[in-house]
């Protein structure tokens, strides 16, 4: 029986429906964990049920998660959570004494002594001045205030934040927001959550995915035709690109912001993450400071931080930061009303970060564990960033960049006409055919160079280089050998 | 010297000011967090500098913090999470056996057995299934689906995802919402942040803060004259009101929510948190399931729970949930899309909340310390509950309705027409002048009233119940004393 037969009235429908939810949701788009992240869990599924595939594992090389590619946690950040999270351990004398001192410092600054209460909104007091200690000590001595920084729920929390404050206006006067192009869909569902307008720029890929100053003018120029340009996002190192920025870029974006009146979000996440000979991080508040005071002292920059990449890789923590420089005050007010109305960010995060930006000095007992465990880490992902651009170079149809930095690399590939035109008639854009194609012959899941942006015309993918070493290879190979028979397959 | 002398160009200002940010986030208020708020921290410090107070210490009774409160974290759940930070420990024969049980079932369900792995942007799969099991234990059988739980940053995160969901349309199509007034500020402030309307429905203080349909009639018919009604919020056990439903209440607002076509929200968080005799906790699901197929394949739903409160208080960690009932298909596939963009709710607040929802069993080591601790807490807050009326009520000027649930008071207080002028003069709301007062002589900071809102003309603050008997006890003192001084000084 229908139910208007059963109530006597017509039926209305859902209250909630596709046609009449929030449109800007619709418009959302997140590639990283997109379509063929979830055929990736229903293969790992059928696997498991014991369907019969070409594969026995499902390698997900989509997203940058250390943890989840077996990287191990470093002791000394577990250790130190532990003790926060069960302070009846500081008696154990299994721990060694500075992760003791740590943790106290820690629960002191906890209401209650307990990682269980609230924080303050804008982060524990102690944290936030660790943040701005490592954040000088990182810039040469550049004066950082607790003041300015705000712990957040991760990078994405902050990012998010920040980019809400700065949306305002309706049609042409609506806030315009800079993102390179490939970027990283953050930035692009944000401002599709926000209704703000993208405006885009292209990194050079025949230039190591390096930022040209013209390129952000053509695209700045074009875009005040019909929206209101106030925000130039930047990440460095790139995301999905991989490229370091020299310091001379940085100059120029910095004087490019300033003469065209635009907010700067840098987003330096992967700020541990350089690999290339003669690539080094430059951050953006010290090239600010260093271009002198009539820089210094006016050009508005959010920088943002996370516990999720870098050597330590704790994504599930969800631990981050931002500094703000030269906000007016009276945002600052604003901002930080915001961020109250969520409490606070996890306060396990919180811990996490003030381990991070206050290690293991040399005089304390777990700093031998602690720089080899780093090291390790970074020097295994130095000779992955390597291996993967060496062994994709050597592949007819794929060329590859070097992984001067970050997670990724994001090579080109060529696509046979056949497929492309084959991809269409599926409904489907050509890379995503390619990628979804590698899921379910090979079992690797990556993600499709569409889901961040690039030229028309050219297809990529983004792969993590985080496996182990022997697992990469791997994963090279079979990705070869798959290019090779798709190309023949479309020929 | 000047910038625009220095440059030989105007100065242009501040890229984002106060006039030109987002102008939704200005309208945002929260005042568990606001301006007395702040003014508490700085008499914190003050103290600290050695300042001389006519107190000694700032008793913060404007939050649910338990911990921050004094009250002990629950060791089996601070056990579990000691193991999952540092899986170590489970060699350790300090553990019981059933904390090391589930610390290894939640390993084994993340990325690389590591809680700093992403999760399922939903949430782990496993707790998800917990979450389902510990909701059909709570209603009585009545099936709950892990694909229908959405594990969430607080249960702050997940009210505002639905609410986005929820908004469209502009102008006279805009979607309004109905919330209780007094109020969570969460809903306002997320209202304002969205540009959603706020429909305003009063609780009625004479009887017990009850909720009356006619009410809710009345509030709707009017708010139809100027936007589209979609959603009807509740909180239950209240708050900031303390008030417990009764199962005819819930049937009606239910029958109405069907009539008018409305999406409800039902914030649970206070489940356990139920004190007076006669008073029982009836989620808005299963009262749902019991009036029928007519109801139970129609009303579209959404209860939320949280690790913050009942007996647990772990407010740090950020872990919460939302169920989703006779959500449209379609309109799921955007909600989990939506919630990915944020990659996961935090891992440990994942894992707490697994803990809360699957407790130590009657045959398992932990348990009767477990249920010794969980039950401390909620008897001294049943008693804590009892000696706030009736301390209050015996105040002049102070009337108090019983605290059926929850964790706070909202009593009224009678303000001389002269405290009011005063207020007026010194263009502070009455009752903010007031907290104000007792804040800056006797070291005890309450939320005022009007953040909650109230009915025109009446005054109110909203206090918890969480310090310990013997500090209650003082603060409840203290407030009659500080309540008789000031309703004299301005007869």
């Amino acid at each position: 029986m229908s139910q208007q037969a059963m109530n006597g009235v017509p039926s209305r429908g859902k209250v909630l429906t596709l046609d009449n939810m929030n449109p800007n949701v619709k418009l959302v788009e997140y590639a990283v964990r997109g379509p063929i992240v979830q055929r990736a869990v229903q293969i790992e599924k059928e696997l498991k049920e014991g369907v019969k595939k070409p594969f026995t594992e499902v390698i997900k090389a989509n997203i940058g998660d250390a943890h989840a590619m077996g990287q191990k946690p470093i002791t000394f950040l577990r250790q130190v959570l532990a003790l926060c999270s069960y302070p009846e351990l500081l008696e154990d004398n299994k721990f060694p004494e500075d992760a003791k001192k740590r943790a106290r410092r820690i629960l002191e600054a906890c209401g209650g002594h307990s990682i269980g209460a609230y924080s303050a909104s804008q982060g524990i007091e102690c944290v936030r001045q660790d943040v701005a200690c490592y954040i000088e000590r990182r810039d040469g001595g550049i004066p950082s205030s607790p003041d300015n920084i705000y712990l957040s729920t991760g990078a994405s929390d902050a990012i998010v934040t920040m980019l809400k404050l700065l949306v305002c206006g309706e049609g042409r006067d609506r806030t315009g927001v800079m993102i390179s192009i490939p970027q990283y869909p953050l930035y692009s569902a944000a401002l599709a959550d926000l209704g703000a307008v993208q405006i885009s720029y292209y990194l050079d890929e025949d230039k190591c995915w390096s930022l040209d100053v013209t390129e952000l003018r053509r695209a700045v120029n074009a875009a005040r035709q019909h929206c209101n340009p106030r925000v130039l996002c930047i990440i460095n190192p790139g995301n999905p690109t991989g490229q370091v920025q020299s310091r001379q870029c940085i100059e120029d974006v910095i004087r490019f912001a300033k003469e065209e009146h635009l907010f700067l979000m840098a987003d330096e996440v992967y700020q541990d993450n350089v690999y290339a000979e003669g690539s080094k991080f430059h951050s953006f508040k010290k090239v600010l400071f260093e271009m002198g005071p009539e820089y210094s002292s006016t050009v508005e920059m959010a920088s943002f931080h996370s516990t999720s990449k870098c050597y330590m890789g704790e994504c599930g923590f969800r631990g981050g930061y931002m500094e703000v420089i030269n906000m007016d005050p009276e945002v600052k007010v604003q901002l930080t009303k915001l961020v109250s109305v969520r409490l606070c960010p996890p306060v396990p995060g919180q811990a996490l970060l003030d381990l991070v930006v206050n290690p293991p000095q040399p005089d304390e007992p777990s700093y031998t564990t602690f720089m080899k465990e780093r090291t390790a880490v970074l020097t295994a992902l130095a000779e992955k960033a390597r291996l993967t651009e060496e062994i994709f170079n050597t592949v007819p149809g794929i060329t590859c960049n070097p992984v001067q930095g970050a997670m990724y690399t994001f090579p080109r590939i060529t696509l046979p006409q056949k497929a492309i035109d084959k991809a269409k008639e599926e409904g489907q854009v050509p890379d995503m055919f390619y990628c979804m194609k590698l899921l379910e012959e090979e079992g690797i899941c990556l993600v499709p160079g569409s889901g961040f942006g690039q030229r028309e015309g050219t297809f990529h993918f983004r792969m993590t280089i985080l496996p182990p070493a022997e697992k990469l290879k791997f994963v090279l190979q079979k990705i070869r050998d798959f290019h090779l028979r798709f190309t023949q397959q479309f020929s």
